[in-house]
């Protein structure tokens, strides 16, 4: 194998597959990137963690076709620090030289049947989205999925479409995440994908403006994300989802409209008395047309009052501040709706109206008496 | 105590003397910064390590005279999360309540009589400097000094005035900085102070471009910087430092003149395969009108080349690229001299000409034949 391209474009194009490097694994092929030159002159790059895999192609001027695999850290970190200028690079009996101006590197390679077969699909069942579209979605929800990998399917990200579009869904037992988009073409199928893969899908989603369009295929085990130049193919995750429809409540005793960039700000600084015991208790007194905010520690104690719209009934209830904070802040809408029914029911924060739909479902925290 | 003030004039002067607030201490007063309101209408602020202590004063609004101690960390995650409007903070029973809108904080103080009195000093060896100077001399020392506590003098930086000016030196055994600057009304002294120390100092010293001087007074036990404003005292280490003069060689068999930007690149390079051992071991071979720069490890081996303009001897060299980086990143120079005797005698960094002087020294690293 040999091909020579620019170190921008190289660099940019393994800045992309090194978001499915594996961080953790003992497995050594794990930890590099494929380099596979061809005749028709492209290269590709392709790097896998088994969840997430990322194959790049990128066009260069291929002199022997061929292909090998590199240790990801050590070549992204070479062609990074090499200047903006043509870079060589040659397999030569599993070593790989890279050679550009007067700098020349040699490190050791793997054989490229050694990586993992990333898979062939039958695509059937795509479908385009809309990348912007994905991507909100993904930000909008994969936050509130549960982070401990023993929680099972929660750690994933429900995605699921009918004819009229798509609901993502997360939750992790304190909160959960909604939001729904209406797609044209939408087909009916449901897949649970886990929120650290979507994470970094996004990562790759955030690189090139350009593109603006994803065609997603979905087989049996794996989800696939076409782009120019790129696909993505993600694990399917196997189990049921929670049935988050029935957990939404269908009615209100007290429903508030928030200015939500003054109700971060106050629960912010709520939260910097809060930290005891780490559950960040604030407690929430809406009487009338304001919400008092107060928390306390054994450093000392804070109170905020905020005014707002209310409909209903007066309430005393407590939260864990940094999951109302964590909703209130991928939404990007001025002004929310809060609705509540009593101090042990969930709060659920939603647009005040408009197309862009979410529902952020979040628990109280029982508040005992001598807390505040 | 009250006064109020603007949050962002609070927040500012918080952020300075939060310089000097103690991260690994036990005590629990060296937490804390101490606020002290007098009837001139002046907020002084401090905080203090003991080693390092930062006073600062700002015009209020002084309601009421008096003084306390908060802690540090709260007291200044509240201000900055207050919003930019006036803030009023008021002592009252060893607690202190800060008002700002809507918002209320009370938070627990300690008295202020047990703020470690940062010292008054009898002001007569004064110096005035250019700020900008004391701080580019301090950048081009403090890094070369040890960071193990254990070792003694050698995690100071000397400063040492003549008539003429001041020269600072760093050392840590494996390389040594040494930066003059003449001063005029400069005054014979010799101190020697933690280069932990020197480092916040300059970090203080960015904060306000408009200040343009700094006086100088040493005490017995004590440095002293004036700053408008302003007050750092910073403790002098007791002991003899190194006679840094006798370890500067006098001659050079090889004599190099490079390019700064361009070693920096190649020994960058270089360092990416020369993490083995974590001593980052690079060979410079210097043949005719070339420096070869080289490494190599498990992963692989890495060659560079770069011009130089050469007078002398060839050589072949071994060195730990941090230190070579370390010191050709502090200079701002497009090109410098290097100078060489044998391969196992110190390499001498040091400017082409001008006004700007600086040494610095690094040990060679001996190469075993089989390194390379």
């Amino acid at each position: 194998m040999k091909f020579s391209c620019n170190q921008q474009i190289l660099s940019k194009a393994l800045n992309t597959v090194s978001k499915a490097v594996s961080s953790r694994t003992t497995i050594p092929i794990l930890k590099g990137i494929l380099l596979e030159a061809s005749s028709d002159g492209n290269l590709k790059l392709a790097a896998s963690d088994l969840d997430l895999s990322i194959e790049k192609t990128v066009a260069v001027n291929v002199l022997e076709e061929g292909s090998i695999v590199v240790s990801a850290k050590l070549f992204i970190d070479i062609i990074r620090k090499l200047p903006n200028e043509e870079v060589e690079v040659e397999e030569s009996e599993g070593s790989v030289t890279i050679r550009c101006l007067a700098s020349e590197f040699t490190i050791v390679g793997q054989p490229a049947d050694e990586f993992p077969n990333i898979g062939e699909i039958k695509e059937e069942t795509g479908i385009r989205i809309d990348k912007e579209i994905l991507k909100e979605m993904i930000r909008r929800t994969s936050y509130a999925a549960s982070i401990e990998e023993a929680k099972g399917i929660i750690v994933g990200v429900l995605l699921e479409m009918d004819e009229e579009g798509m609901t993502m869904v997360a939750l992790d037992g304190f909160r959960m995440a909604v939001t729904r988009e209406s797609m044209e073409n939408a087909q009916k199928m449901k897949i649970i994908i886990a929120a650290r893969i979507l994470n970094e899908v996004n990562r790759v989603f955030s690189e090139d403006e350009n593109i603006k369009e994803v065609d997603m295929i979905i087989d049996e085990k794996k989800a696939v994300f076409l782009m120019e130049g790129a696909r993505i193919v993600l694990r399917i995750m196997e189990g049921e989802f929670v049935k988050y429809k029935d957990i939404l409540p269908k009615e209100y005793q007290s429903r508030l409209k928030v200015n939500r960039g003054e109700m971060i700000d106050c629960l912010e600084r709520a939260s910097l008395l809060a930290k005891e015991g780490k559950n960040n208790l604030v407690k929430l007194s809406i009487v009338r047309d304001k919400i008092l905010i107060s928390s306390r520690s054994e450093e000392g104690n804070v109170k905020e009052e905020l005014f707002v719209e209310k409909e209903g009934n007066d309430l005393e209830i407590g939260f864990n501040a940094k999951y109302l904070l964590d909703a209130l802040k991928v939404i990007d809408d001025e002004e929310v709706v809060m609705e509540f029914n009593t101090n042990v029911s969930p709060c659920l924060i939603k647009p005040l109206e408009g197309n862009r739909w979410y529902e952020y479902l979040i628990l109280p925290v029982r508040i005992s008496p001598k807390a505040f």
